[in-house]
C-alpha cells in the first residue's frame, strides 16, 4: 500500500503563489553552517527561487574539535548532546541571518543537519540496514524560530532502497534546466558533483554522478605550499604560478574510479590525503606549485572526460553552470574552458542562484517540494525503488 | 512568535469521525515490542478509544543483548544501524498485529520507540542541551506499512524547557477522567506512577508523579527465590507465603525518596538492584519470600502514602484505575486495599483499557493529538514552558 502524499502548503496555511524560508546546511568539510533565505513563486515543477540573504557561520575550532571526536569516538550520550548542541546552534545561524536580512515573514525551515554517519550498505543481527544520520535536531530549531521545520532528508529514501544521496540533482533540474538545450549543473566541492538536465526532460531523465576531485587535493596541497597560511589557492592564483607535470597528470587520469561508469560516488577518502601522499612519494623533487597546477589540470581533465565518455555522444551539451567553491577558482575554470571549447561555462549566479550557499538554498527548496507532497529522489539519481519524499516535519 | 499549531487530520485525508491507529512501544525493561491497534472516535478532549488487537513481540536474546551493549558503549556507527534495524524490527511487530486483526484499514501509527538516553540536564561547550532519544526509524516504519507515522514524542517538549516526560498523563486524563469525582490513574511498572485527575479538570490540573517502586524490586527478589525461574511474582503467590518484616518495612518506608513533594520522578538506579542488596546486607537472615512479602507492602504502603501525604487533603480521590503489569498481583492489589479502605481499585480493563498495553495503546491517541494539532505535555506534567505538541510526522 501506498498513500497518495499530502499537500501540506494548504495544512500550515502558506501561499501557493509565494513563500519565504530558510535553508540550513552544514557541510561534511565541517567548517560551519550555511544559512540562505528564499522566496519560492509557484508550485510543482515550474518554481521561482530567489536568494534574498545568505549568512555562513563558522564553527568555532572547540565545535569543531568536537564534532570531529564525535565522529571518531562518540558516544550515544555524546551524540545526544550534540544533536541538541547544534539543534541551537542551527537555530542561531538563522537567528543571525533573519537579523541582517528582516524579511516581512518566513514560512518554515528547510535543515540538512551535520552528517555524522553515513552507511548504505550495513547489517545488524543479518538485517540489511542501510542508515544515515544528519545531527541538529529539529524540534529545536523549530521551537526557537516559532515556525515549522523539515528535516532529515536522508532516511526515507533509504527505507525505500536508495543511497539517500544525491539530493541536489532535483533542485538543479527545478532551478536550472532548459526547455530547448541540454545542460549540466557542475557543483565544484570537495568532490566535483556533476548533474545532466537534459532538454525539456522529466525527473526520471536526471542522471548525476561525483566526476571525481573538485577541491579536496588542490585545498590540501595549497595548504602545505603556504606553510598554512591559505586553505584553498585563492583565485586559482597558485595554480597559474605552477607548470603542470604531464607524467603526473597522465598517470592521476589513469585512476581506476575515473573508468568506472556512472552512476558513481567518491570521496577524500579516494581523492584526499593518501593520494596526495602517494603522489609526492612518486614526484618527490615536485615543487609545490608544480603540483597544484597539475591537480587543478587533473580536476579540469577529469570533469572534461567525465562529459566526453558519458555524456556529450548522447547529450550535445551547450552549457555547463557551476557552483561551488571552485567557481572561484579562475584557474580551474581557465583550464575547464579550455577543454570544453563547444560548451559555455557560467557560475550559477547568472542563474539566480548563489554559487556559495547552492546546498543551502537547495534544502529549502527540498523542504517546499516535501511540503507540496512532490518526491525529491528518483530511480535514476538515488536508486529508489519509486519516486520518494524526502524530509519529515517538526512543528514549533 | 508561535504559529497556531495545524490540523493534520484533514491533510491527511482522515475522518475526524473515526480513526484507526496502531501504537508502538518499547519499554526500559528491554523485554520486546508492544503493539496495539485502536479504534478512535471523534476529536479534541472527548474522544473515544477501543483497543481491537494487542500483540507482544519479545526481543530475542541477541537483540536484547546488542541493544544493552549499544547503550553501554555504542559508537554513532552502531546507533544509526539499531535506529534502523528498530525500524524494521517494530514495522514487523506491527504487521503482526494486523496478521491477527486484520481491521477494515490502518489510518496512521505512533511509534515511542525504544529508549537509549535520556538527560534532561546536560551541557556542550557551556550551552544547556537537554536531550532525548528513541530509535526505530519512522520512516522505516511508514516505508513498510505505507501510512503515516508520527514518532519522536520528548524531543519537543525539552526544546520547550519540559523534562520530556512523562507523556501519559494526557491520555489518563483524555480515556479515564470524571466529570463528576476525583481519580487516580496507576500505573504498576517497574516504578509506580500516579496520575490525578481532578473532577471536571482540564490538562493544567493533571497532576503526575512516580510514587516510588512498583515492580522493579519485586521482580528481581522473585527472580532470585526462584533461582532464576521466573522474572516476576506471578499473581502474587510468593508474596502471599512470606511474611511482612516489619522493622525492615519501617526502615523502607523512611527512605528519602518518599519525603520528597511532587512533582518527582525516580527508577531503577534508586529502587533497584543496589536498595535489594542493601536490603540483604540488613537482614541477611531473611527468606527471600519474607522479602518479597515485605517489598509488595512497601510498594503498595509507599504508593498509599503518596496519595494521603499530597492528593487526598486536597482531592478526596474515590477511584483508583490500575494499569500495568502490577495489575495481575493479587497480593500487591489486596495490600493496598487494605491501606486504602475508602477508594475503589479498578484495573483499566474495567474502561475498556488493556492494562498490559496501555503505553502502546496510549502512544497511539498520542500520534492522533499530534495530528489534530493539540498539545501532549502541560506545564504542570513535564514543566514545559507552555501545552506542547508531541511527535514529528514521518511519511510513507
Amino acid at each position: 500500500m501506498r498513500m497518495h502524499s499530502p499537500n501540506l502548503l494548504a495544512t500550515l496555511q502558506l501561499n501557493p503563489e509565494v513563500r519565504h524560508a530558510i535553508g540550513l546546511m552544514a557541510g561534511t568539510s565541517m567548517d560551519g553552517v550555511d544559512a540562505a533565505l528564499v522566496r519560492i513563486t509557484g508550485v510543482g515543477d515550474t518554481i521561482q527561487v530567489e536568494t534574498l540573504a545568505t549568512h555562513h557561520s563558522p564553527y568555532t575550532p572547540q565545535e569543531r574539535a568536537g564534532l570531529m571526536r564525535l565522529i571518531r569516538e562518540g558516544t550515544v550520550a555524546d551524540l545526544c548532546a550534540w544533536d541538541a548542541y547544534l539543534g541551537e546552534r542551527f537555530a542561531q545561524t538563522a537567528q543571525e541571518l533573519l537579523h541582517h536580512a528582516r524579511p516581512p515573514r518566513v514560512d518554515f525551515v528547510g535543515s540538512h543537519g551535520q552528517t555524522v554517519w553515513h552507511a548504505p550498505h550495513t547489517r545488524v543481527l543479518d538485517t540489511p540496514v542501510a542508515n544515515t544520520l544528519q545531527i541538529g535536531q529539529p524540534d529545536i530549531i523549530a521551537a526557537r524560530l516559532g515556525i515549522p521545520v523539515v528535516a532529515d532528508f536522508r532516511t526515507r529514501d533509504m527505507a525505500h532502497g536508495g543511497q539517500g544521496a544525491p539530493l541536489v540533482p532535483i533542485v538543479d533540474w527545478l532551478l536550472l534546466r532548459s526547455d530547448t538545450e541540454h545542460r549540466v549543473a557542475l557543483n565544484l566541492g570537495g568532490m566535483a558533483n556533476l548533474t545532466l538536465l537534459p532538454a525539456a526532460s522529466t525527473p526520471y531523465q536526471i542522471l548525476a554522478f561525483d566526476t571525481g576531485p573538485a577541491n579536496a587535493l588542490i585545498d590540501l596541497a595549497a595548504f602545505h605550499a603556504t606553510q598554512g597560511g591559505q586553505t584553498y589557492d585563492r583565485d586559482g592564483a597558485l595554480a597559474e604560478r605552477g607548470q603542470v607535470h604531464t607524467e603526473l597528470l597522465e598517470w592521476l587520469m589513469r585512476h581506476p574510479y575515473l573508468q568506472l561508469p556512472p552512476p558513481k560516488s567518491t570521496g577524500r577518502e579516494v581523492f584526499g590525503e593518501p593520494l596526495l601522499e602517494e603522489i609526492r612519494a612518486r614526484e618527490p623533487k615536485l615543487s609545490w606549485l608544480d603540483i597544484i597546477a597539475t591537480l587543478t589540470e587533473f580536476t579540469a581533465a577529469s570533469i572534461a572526460d567525465a562529459l566526453q565518455r558519458w555524456i556529450l555522444p548522447q547529450y550535445p551539451v551547450t552549457r555547463l553552470i557551476i557552483s561551488g567553491g571552485g567557481v572561484h577558482n579562475l584557474s580551474l575554470l581557465r583550464r575547464l574552458q579550455q577543454r570544453l571549447p563547444t560548451i559555455a561555462l557560467h557560475s550559477c549566479a547568472e542563474f539566480g542562484v548563489d554559487p556559495d550557499f547552492k546546498e543551502a538554498i537547495a534544502f529549502a527548496v527540498l523542504a517546499d517540494r516535501f511540503l507540496q507532497g512532490l518526491p525529491a529522489t528518483y530511480p535514476n539519481t538515488t536508486g529508489t525503488r519509486t519516486p520518494t519524499l524526502a524530509g519529515k516535519l517538526a512543528l514549533p
